[in-house]
């Protein structure tokens, strides 16, 4: 069961409200979420009881990012266990919630293996699976300040004079995450030590995660920011507006091929064009081995409503498709959900081991092989 | 004196409703203009009776685009003259109406100089106004037949195999036309030869003219086409399925630079780095021998709620700006309205007296010598 309360503070953290949080209220322990589609309108948190709950809000992208969807499905396996309902059932019901969301199913067996193994040692198994969210909302917000520390040291490196301009696209700050983000955390760090000039924010359609949730998150920290439509680009770097592209990655193949929200490959193309460092921030687990290069990359191909009808918080709902119509009835919409951008034209990849430049296979394998060692030893 | 009027047949003009139409009933003459405001959403004619209500129509972007606004213009003159109004007075209210829109004044100017040199004769003033107006329409509609001609031919020389795969931006048609357009127009005449496999669309943001307008166009006349959101044509390019951008321009500078709507200069570099021709489509008057080159272009700046609301035909109006808010209040936008294109990155500008490729000053100062010789000749 879920509940929608309004937030009526927040004020006290520049960062805004946290998207995702555990609470033990007197009544029993709870998962509070920001309500992403109710963003930038309304910040409500939706506080869930039980696994459905989640699931549903999984469902309705009231919580997503990768990262972010790990740790909620590691929560919500510890929910289900705090609050005595059926693990396993619940932990399934959860990772089918999004079926291609690879860190979500991470998360849900994570939790639930922490569980199983406590329940075979006769200790206190909700205990363990909370314990194991606990450490990966810990781990996923060490790794960002990381990435964030190392992605900045990298700009000042690359543009000495400081006074950053940095251009972006989608939503990769703390709506995605259980720290401060990916791209969006290295923006941060270098508005919080002065060098951010302007954050150049991409609007990202169709689903406007760069006008609705980005603009958000950079409102809500006090930073610089200009919002464009993403056509718009191309007219900042012909007149030398944008020193560097920060940009997240959805999955990251072997041969250091980025595959990231749709229109990122324009972006560095023009890059390129211009001379611009193409900067991807991505955690190693985004690195993915077994996917070879771009050409093995499946782009998932999204309805195309979301192309012929506009979706916004605060719209009277009147398509097919829950938005406004904005082309014909019958309109056929190429609407892929990513695209993939070679490793040729990334500058950089930086992970919380530090930044690969330049992008080689063999230079990603051995950062993957350094943090494995180090884990280990 | 306006009124609205829905529109019931259309069908038997395949490519829809005209954009302009001037009609003699027994009440007296009237403009008829397709507000283009309501479409896709609906069909619905405008029709002026005088001066202030074309006025209001221009204001509002009922009617729109360079060529036709030229022809509006000059019709309105012919109305203002036709119906016993004062005719320098309209005149003047029309071309301040839009005061940025050459073609407008163009348009307005030759139409009173028709009447005036008329007035002077002691003949019939109204009828030389209208017949100006007419021969100026005739004119455009003359020369965008004579540029798809040219443009089907170039597109038959560059990609020899038919079958084109076109990609285009913003709104080129019939609605912006006294005849069909510009870059619409060429793909308009593959299609009719059989030889349009598939029209890419651009949405176009901020006004998303593509999505509502070319979108409308290409629905109308049975063409095979797909929108797409303007960040998505690097997916489109990547997987080789773009073979040729065709656009338009809103002005060619004396060294062949292009503005056109901005999103047309990104287009351009993904066309180079994939070897697609980039191919401007617009008549002679769109070159501008006063403006040197590119740099000399001023870019108009548009009003940033284009960009922070987004703006339907059938959409409740809630924002500042009229339009539904998508990013948090008080965000600033960078709207440029076109952008530019340097000529290295055009293949060919196609124009009524034929193509010019490679692009360079000289041969475009050629093709306009030549016409001119031949219109005085």
């Amino acid at each position: 069961m879920a509940d929608h309360q309004a937030r009526s503070g927040g004020d006290e953290r520049p960062s805004g409200i946290p998207a995702i949080r555990w609470e033990e209220p007197p009544e029993g322990p709870v998962l509070v979420l920001l309500d992403q589609t109710r963003l930038p309108a309304e910040e409500v948190e939706l506080v869930c009881t039980d696994a459905p709950a989640l699931v549903e809000a999984i469902r309705s992208l009231a919580v997503r990012g990768a990262p972010l969807l790990g740790i909620a499905g590691a929560y919500g396996v510890a929910l289900a266990a705090a609050r005595g309902f059926d693990v396993p059932e619940a932990a399934r019901s959860i990772e089918e919630a999004r079926p291609t969301a690879v860190n979500l199913s991470v998360g849900v067996r994570r939790a639930r293996a922490a569980h199983e193994a406590e329940l075979a040692r006769g200790g206190d198994p909700a205990a363990a699976a909370l314990a194991a969210a606990r450490t990966l909302h810990r781990q996923d917000a060490e790794a960002s300040a990381r990435m964030a520390a190392h992605g900045l040291a990298l700009l000042d490196e690359l543009l000495p004079g400081g006074g950053h301009r940095i251009l972006t696209h989608c939503n990769t700050g703390a709506l995605v995450s259980g720290g401060e983000g990916t791209a969006f955390a290295v923006a941060l760090a270098a508005h919080r030590v002065g060098r951010l000039r302007r954050l150049w924010v991409d609007e990202t359609r169709p689903l406007l995660q760069g006008a609705r949730l980005t603009a958000y998150e950079a409102a809500r920290n006090g930073m610089a920011y200009t919002l464009l439509t993403d056509n718009a680009a191309g007219s900042l770097f012909a007149a030398g507006e944008v020193d560097a592209v920060l940009i997240g990655a959805d999955r990251i193949a072997a041969d250091g091929s980025v595959a990231n929200k749709v229109g990122s490959y324009p972006l560095a193309v023009l890059a390129r064009h211009h001379g611009v460092p193409f900067i991807v921030v991505a955690p190693l687990t985004t690195i993915d081995p077994d996917t070879l290069d771009g050409a093995s990359i499946e782009v998932e191909q999204r309805p195309g409503f979301e192309v012929t009808e506009v979706v916004a918080p605060q719209a009277q709902i009147t398509g097919p498709g829950g938005g406004i119509p904005v082309a014909p009835l019958g309109t056929q919409a190429y609407n892929p959900a990513f695209d993939v951008t070679p490793p040729e034209l990334v500058t950089a990849i930086v992970t919380e081991e530090g930044a690969v430049t330049p992008v080689s296979g063999e230079a990603l394998a051995g950062v993957c092989k350094r943090a494995r060692e180090a884990a280990a030893g």
